[in-house]
């Protein structure tokens, strides 16, 4: 018996999520159940991505997930579960939703559900609900091991697996550039694609000041240099502040401020940001 | 050991809900606890009776609903428990928050519940949260096994039962006419009290188109044909799609796109919707 | 195994509630977790207090509340254990969030949480997540029984933990003076901070008129009577009424509609509340 992780873009405002824990709770009564949000923007595959990547590790193996933000449904696209390199499942349609688990995490496996068995008895005639029918019900039963991970269908392999476009960070002479992936929404703070490992050779210390800016496609948006420290508390309350994500990534935020309301920041892959190390003669 | 399953108006904002799976929580703490929604428009009853034809007959035989949506509390409205006819349990104030359950499910027993027993005790002073001191913990003890279905007090007729007006579907010539039950809110789908089979009298295939019609009262807010399909990809990002919902009911929407948003369509008694066969010739 | 309660201002949109149930599911998969909200407003110390006084009783001795609205999060503001007189725990920043469990239902040990032993291990180099890496992790293994309430630091003086400050109700001549604490947000009634007692020496009996006067500062926004009553039904649709509210103080409400809307009430120490008696004469 493994816990169940739900993730969706259905909102809590209508009995949908219920009716696929009731699916679940259906397989077996015993299967522990958790949501990861319901609140993903409708469509956003990119957000689905993005949340999971940022969950997925803090759950055991075995932990299965069901990701359903699935604006193709009843089209072509394929229904799969994958196997994460650190042995989480993944149940979901495979339209980019495993983007950064496939690139950051790693994809080990990848297995097309056989909807002939893998399906809610009795639901054939509902092609609008996989999320209720076909991904709840395989990924309850796989969590409760009622079906083997072979059983959910023919291997294919990882290549196949759909990956959203994504912004390789680059590194330069004293900078390096990158985009902001996603906001910390409550809080308005920027969380770039950039790693902390890129970051340290710039060789800006804990206190020094870095020069950021930010730009939409060509116009810039925000240029000047924030202290980098370890948490808010480095700055005074109203004051930006660089620092390492809870993903090891870097971020932008205003101490019990949001950065992202203040300057109108957006996300995607036309938001950059660069980060420069500011030569010591202008900091005098 | 059964399920417990929440609904209310209450909003996850304050402590109320966490309240009551405390009150729950205390009555056995083997039982298990799911959410349906809280998000119910505050004291819409028509709302609350639509979440649970949505989602009770997902859920099994002798699963516990708890619904508070309860504007007349403190009134002489009764408090009732009742069996559907699939074997659930709902407990409620009985003031039309059973509309769609007895009309469409069906109720097979109704009994008040006898608040001199089935009360938290020490909250007999408190007037104004029935939800926590009466419903929580009635269906707790109903969902535990502390207390049988008999126990809940005295027994009274189906018939007693209180139901919302509703709209009743009816067929024309080449054309069957019902209202807006709801809507898909996230998706902006609207959501009729046309079931399928009705529909299906039109003879009208999958890929034809059919005219819809819907209406204000008197206004006419949108009048055009659009494709029958079996799911959103059949049509193009951004065209409307007339489809099955998740309830085997007519439902319109527009892929990707939010219908009710883009025509300012409402829900309730007042919104007419028409489906009608289109005449070959129109089509040609 | 005792239940674990999670609080805190991250909102449900993102994975950060996720990822602490994740840790606290690794520490222990037998482990009963609960959300009371995760909607409090970023940074709102206040309203974090107010949840947990409104909730913490109903849930059971040893029961685990982990709060976390954490402004100064990487500051020198402690993490702190604390053991209810009623015997539940709560795992919070010391920042004022134990304010009225401290005053209203009472304290009786406090240890600061030794974070060489109670920190999820790997998670040294993260600064900013002290929900996750700290909070979560330590509630769960005391939770779990992993670690006993001792082995969570040591000992301070219960006068050390940090209280916001907090106004007191006062009783004057045929009346009682207090703030508006807090509101009822769906439905927007007011929660004052003055108890059923202080109210009950003014005499004035169920079915009575009392005048009731809000201000804000100096300016008066509200003077008006109306009915005191045991629930909203006692009063008309649209009719204003004070109630004794699930919390044991004194509430004004709109029965059916939003107190706090209609007349732009606001929460804190500069709205005052004043429930006065009126004599007889003016009533005839």
């Amino acid at each position: 018996m493994y816990p169940l992780i739900f993730q969706s873009d259905f909102g809590m405002q209508d009995g949908a999520v219920s009716a696929m824990h009731g699916v679940a709770y259906n397989v077996s009564p015993e299967l522990r159940m958790f949501d990861l949000t319901h609140e993903i923007q409708p469509y956003n595959i990119w957000e689905a991505s993005y949340r999971l990547i940022q969950t997925v590790s803090y759950w055991p193996e075995s932990a299965v997930f069901v990701s359903v933000v699935d604006p193709g449904v009843g089209s072509d696209r394929s229904s799969v579960v994958v196997k994460t390199r650190t042995g989480q499942y993944i149940v979901t349609p495979d339209n980019g939703t495993l983007t950064h688990i496939k690139r950051m995490l790693g994809i080990v496996s990848v297995r097309i559900i056989d909807e002939s068995v893998n399906r809610l008895p009795g639901s054939e005639e509902c092609y609008t609900f996989y999320g209720r029918d076909v991904y709840a019900y395989t990924g309850a039963r796989l969590a409760a091991g009622i079906i083997t991970y072979e059983e959910v269908g023919p291997e294919v392999s990882v290549d196949t697996v759909i990956e959203l476009p994504v912004m390789v960070p680059e590194e330069g002479a004293n900078e390096v550039n990158g985009t902001i992936d996603v906001l910390d929404i409550r809080f308005g703070s920027l969380w770039t694609n950039i790693p902390k490992e890129m970051f340290d050779a710039l060789n800006i210390k804990r206190g020094d000041r870095a020069e950021i800016t930010i730009s939409n496609d060509i116009r810039t948006v925000y240029r000047n240099t924030m202290i980098f420290g370890n948490s808010f508390a480095e700055v005074s309350i109203g004051e930006p502040i660089l620092y390492v994500n809870s993903l090891g990534c870097m971020a932008v935020a205003i101490n019990q401020g949001s950065f992202a309301r203040a300057y109108s920041v957006g996300t995607g892959n036309s938001w950059h940001i660069r980060i420069r190390k500011v030569p010591d003669m202008y900091l005098s």
